[in-house]
């Protein structure tokens, strides 16, 4: 059984380029999406964060994610979110990994973006603007830019360390790198918006007046993805396409859990599979209302597990019998 | 964060007394049952075996158990059932715990049946048949011997190298320790019988006629505990009064999964709690249909993390500032 840290992940991420990997493994599991067995995450809502288990299996693995969200860990220094994975053997259900996924899961998720961007943003897209810089925004903005060729960064966040952090993380990489003092000036002549902060409320960083007339824009709605969160104006969802992972997981944690009505949406790997088209003629404005999604996790965890990262650990008990469990704890029989 | 392997709680066992720890720990946990944060436990049902998730949490921590069955891994010399745990800090959603929970549910198991036949079985107990003599069996006599003054075993699997290493491993320990030829033999003139077997399939190990005048008889029946796997004739359940651990996951896993009608049911929490009387007069048979809760996890892995088992490893990210992820995997920034 391997233990991978995130350390061990941080190490292989640019020498292994688990991104590009990540998003491979993701776009090959979205191709056979009806191999696996899905569900909506299972979710605990506690009055300082909500804690998620999010399983997924196909025919030779199983693995699950357990991931939290504290919006107030900042404040003690800590981080909103992190987790950790285990993959097991489909077969014997024996645990064959561990690992720390608080960087996995911002790489699969920049990947899950990067693969919606792929087919409906722009192909054109010289331009992205962040509204909300906190840890996933690297990643989002490194992902988009293997499939963009962006010139143009701008960005905004209620906290000006982050705003600074991210720019002194990537500005050099880019033409122009655009601090700006609120969401509607980052969404100015943008080819992608994505949004990404952290508060737990009923939000609209963006009205749909401010973007009603615009053409082949996409939006990357990261942030509404539990009950109660949402980003978007919902009058946006109402006059745009709208793509998303899992349709009965984003219907309850999602932008569209504003919805009165039932919209019409297309799943990620309708898109990978050329069930549905991407951007069309036809498309002003296409949401896509990403929660983050167990497949995305499975996919990432084989990645790393195929890859050969971490070291082994003896976590389980080492039994020649399997039925004498008891004689593991009392070796002098 | 603490990494507790199983050989940790194997070498602690006995000099840490975890089996009575555990029982205290269910047993204190059990009586604040409302603080808790309860739901039946999350299953794959794939054609190899089960793949569980079971959350709980209360105001301290949050915990969840991944455990799998797969009834044919002992033919490639595998355990059927392995596990592992997690305990994360309620406040920040951190967590501080993964460990082996192979022998932790064994244990919890283990102390589970003992409350309940502390409070349900004839407390003049001076027998006990074991149906299945797979890897939980000596722990549960273990536990029931702390509580009761056992003299005579009698047992039974239709494995006979099962038999012979529970005679191995306890034999020494009781005057009488029979073995049995069939199921109907190992009943016959003990006060608990306790049924855990392997098969995934519907079985009446024992039937209604062959106890049907007895008194006082406590059926600790751990076995059925999935969709489709029970070991009781249903007549006894229709003639029994019934004890089990959380009704909403009992009736779908559960022996009581067979009746047609919703069943009148003792939580055990309600014992502790003196909602509900332990044994009367007026109880002949009473069965506890076990199949095993994350309230029992959350309180093995508290009692082992408050324990200070195993050792410091660093699983997660180490980030000096919580919104600057990406600079963990790029240092040199």
């Amino acid at each position: 059984m391997k233990l991978i840290t995130a350390k061990d992940i941080a190490e292989a991420f640019h020498s292994k380029n688990l991104l590009q990997k990540g998003f491979e493994a993701l776009q090959e599991d979205l191709g056979r999406w009806d191999e696996f067995e899905k569900t909506p995450r299972h979710a605990f809502y506690r009055s300082h964060g909500v804690f998620e288990l999010m399983p997924c299996c196909d025919d030779k693995y199983y693995t699950y994610k357990y991931v939290n969200c504290h919006p107030d860990n900042p404040k003690q220094n800590k981080s909103s979110v992190v987790a950790l994975g285990m993959l097991a053997d489909i077969e014997t259900g024996y645990p064959q990994m561990v690992c720390d996924m608080t960087i996995l899961t911002a790489i699969r998720t920049a990947a899950t973006s990067a693969i919606a961007a792929k087919y409906l943003a722009n192909p054109k897209t010289k331009s992205v603007g962040f509204i909300g810089n906190g840890a996933q925004v690297e990643f989002q903005l490194l992902a988009l830019s293997k499939y963009f060729n962006i010139e143009t960064v701008k960005y905004f966040d209620v906290d000006p360390k982050a705003m600074e952090k991210f720019h002194q993380n990537c500005s050099k990489d880019y033409k122009e790198f655009i601090p700006c003092e609120n969401a509607y000036e980052t969404i100015q002549d943008v080819d992608i918006i994505t949004t990404a902060i952290n508060s737990k409320e009923k939000l609209e960083l963006i009205k749909y007046d401010w973007i009603k007339n615009r053409k082949d824009l996409f939006i990357n709605a990261m942030g509404g993805d539990c009950p109660g969160k949402t980003e978007l104006d919902p009058e946006i969802l109402k006059h745009s396409r709208i793509a998303l992972e899992y349709y009965p997981q984003t219907r309850a944690e999602g932008e569209i859990q504003n919805l009165e009505f039932e919209p019409e949406y297309t799943e990620l790997y309708e898109l990978i599979q050329n069930k549905k088209p991407g951007r069309t003629d036809a498309d002003n404005i296409i949401v896509f209302d990403s929660v983050g999604f167990a497949l995305a996790d499975y996919s990432i965890m084989r990645m790393v597990y195929e890859n050969g990262l971490g070291h082994d650990i003896d976590l389980l008990p080492d039994m020649p019998d399997p039925k004498n469990l008891y004689k593991f704890i009392k070796p002098s029989l």
